[in-house]
């Protein structure tokens, strides 16, 4: 047998296969679906146009598209027996907690392998119909039905509030939706692209990649942005708050990220959306942490190339969206349930184990039982 | 930037760390818990010791474990609002479906990140509790509250059956959830841990580890050895049937491993075990099954090294213990759940996020959305 070859434990720079569906430039910056630079794509495309994309290969034959607007419709309605389970959740899980189990009961079956286009359009039609329904639960309000009108964006914000939204929050939820919906390979994505490797069904898959979403090294911490803003509280106290903070070797939330080498295009394109519905005392206080916060980073460490990554201003949107900051990651997880779907079915039509080793370094084999136990050994 | 390393998208062969728990020795036939042979350790040896070993890295003072015996008691009762979501589920689930679902409802907040030895005993604790719940309630039976006074191995048929399980049946099912318990690094365990590796907690990680489980490629497939069984029916026409289905160019379930190149150890000792407690004709018929099947796949692929596999008198003992196909994987997720929390607690102790790459072979960037299109663009 060949030795095995060994790599980093964090596979940093390990390639793991192929893939049409995103590129990632880290040291340039951008970020493509399917040779689409995000930059061209927000504002202004729908997401059910992005989700056609990524699932279909190519742009629709309008926008938005027809296939997906008309498949999610469809799916919108959810098993009662489902929605049962849902209501039977403790109502003060948090969110993720929730979404997780949530994401769990949609597999009840129909979901079988191979996964396909459809069963994508359900994840992503489902998603946010459940997660609505139990955020509503939890503060005693009557669940919203979908509302066939909207747009995905709109619908979702319909779902949570009961209220038809604001267009220039539709449009920046819309733009940040855009722009998680997938980002080549991550924790999250690999867990379910191995997840489909041996075969199991898109929700198994899907679950396991919430549950890795949910770290906050991945994409667990854009909540704790908004609480460092909420500490903060004006511009004056950024330095200080950021020096303390620093001194006692405590990270800061919302810079560095492991692939990009140079600006975020998603943090970018995210400032400017935040330019446009953010609350400007916010804005200011956040665009001056911000400042403040590389300017330290930067001298602390002079050759880590660290940027502000797109958590910063996710946080900064989602707030002026009228989100809590708990359905952050939530969020998220809607936005990048067309990206999993993606990474389903590429993984899926060219299927192979993905198994890896580990060497094995602890005591060496051959070690006796201590006699004095032997367990009910037969004989013993 | 450094060019990417490129590895095989199975990761065949890649090792992607150290680990002190498990060696499997793919080439030699072996599997060594911390430098136990399990050879050594089946039968005879408890559970809750196996767990203990591999949780704590050595053995316990005595056997059974009394630290893991007192843990796995106070844990078996599980909170009422966890179990109300369990009773809230479709009750024609298959059970796998129903597992993911009942270890995700585990987390409900209080499994946070980094991970415990305690946290891992209350995995292994509530997972057969409520396993056992779902399955008697499916069949319209009162739960069977769990019973102190017996192992954890003979608690879990009791939760099934209502019924005091025969000396020989425990035995063997414990000879089972011991050899079930780590195996190294696997398509699971991975996905636990790179779980882990994002800073996400325990149940979420478990949650994906039993998604990946689920899959047949890994370990959904034993009862497809039931069936194939069943299907054959007499030991006379296992040729017939085999020469059919290999004609169809179709899989036998229960042969070859990705590490094993030999005899897996683990089903060596499985079917010595099922020679104590399966049915004489069920057994006779399993190993002329197990002839043919050899004897043919090795004569159509001389150089395959191909060998019965786990699965394959995993399910022979499992129906001997008075297990139904549909309860195969879950319990072999009961036995795995040791493994899965002493990997989480390795991942944590020196943690590190797993984030690889993927090679974008998708159309080249730079692609503009067609301005028929153009979204509701402003100013489109």
């Amino acid at each position: 047998m060949e030795a095995p070859v060994r790599v980093s434990k964090g596979l940093d720079g390990v390639s793991v296969g192929e893939s049409r569906i995103s590129w990632v430039g880290g040291e340039t910056g951008d970020l493509v679906y399917r040779g689409y630079d995000v930059r061209e794509l927000v504002p202004g495309i729908p997401y059910e146009s992005v989700a056609h994309l990524l699932l279909f290969g190519e742009p629709p034959s309008s926008d938005p598209s027809p296939e997906v607007v008309d498949a999610l419709r469809r799916h919108r309605t959810v098993r009662p027996e489902i929605e049962k389970v849902v209501d039977s959740l403790p109502p003060d899980l948090p969110p993720l907690e929730a979404l997780r189990t949530i994401l769990s009961v949609l597999g009840d079956g129909s979901f079988a392998y191979p996964p396909t286009i459809d069963q994508g359009l359900r994840l992503i039609a489902e998603t946010p119909v459940l997660l609505a329904r139990y955020v509503r639960r939890s503060t005693r309000a009557a669940p919203v039905r979908p509302n066939d009108e909207l747009s995905h964006a709109a619908n979702y914000l319909w779902m949570l509030s009961g209220k038809i939204p604001d267009r220039a929050k539709v449009a920046a939820l819309e733009g940040y939706l855009d722009l998680l919906a997938d980002h080549g390979m991550n924790a999250s994505t690999f867990v379910l692209r191995i997840a489909i490797s041996t075969q199991s069904d898109l929700i198994s898959a899907a679950t396991g990649a919430l549950g890795t979403l949910k770290g906050p090294v991945h994409g667990g911490a854009p909540s704790r942005v908004s609480e460092m803003l909420d500490a903060i509280g004006t511009p004056s106290r950024a330095e200080d708050w950021i020096a303390d903070r620093l001194a006692r070797r405590e990270v800061l939330y919302g810079f560095g990220h492991r692939a990009y080498k140079t600006e975020d295009p998603r943090a970018v394109i995210l400032h400017e959306i935040a330019r446009r519905v953010a609350d400007p005392a916010r804005l200011e206080l956040a665009e001056q942490v911000e400042r403040v916060a590389l300017d330290s980073l930067r001298r602390a460490k002079p050759n880590a190339r660290l940027y502000t990554n797109v958590e910063y201003y996710s946080a900064v949107v989602l707030e002026a969206v009228g989100l809590p900051p708990g359905l952050f990651t939530p969020t998220f997880a809607v936005a990048r349930t067309a990206g999993w779907a993606a990474h389903a079915l590429e993984q899926a039509s060219d299927n192979r184990l993905i198994r890896p080793d580990i060497e094995y370094v602890g005591p060496a084999p051959g070690r006796k039982w201590p006699r004095a136990l032997a367990g009910h050994r037969p004989g013993a």
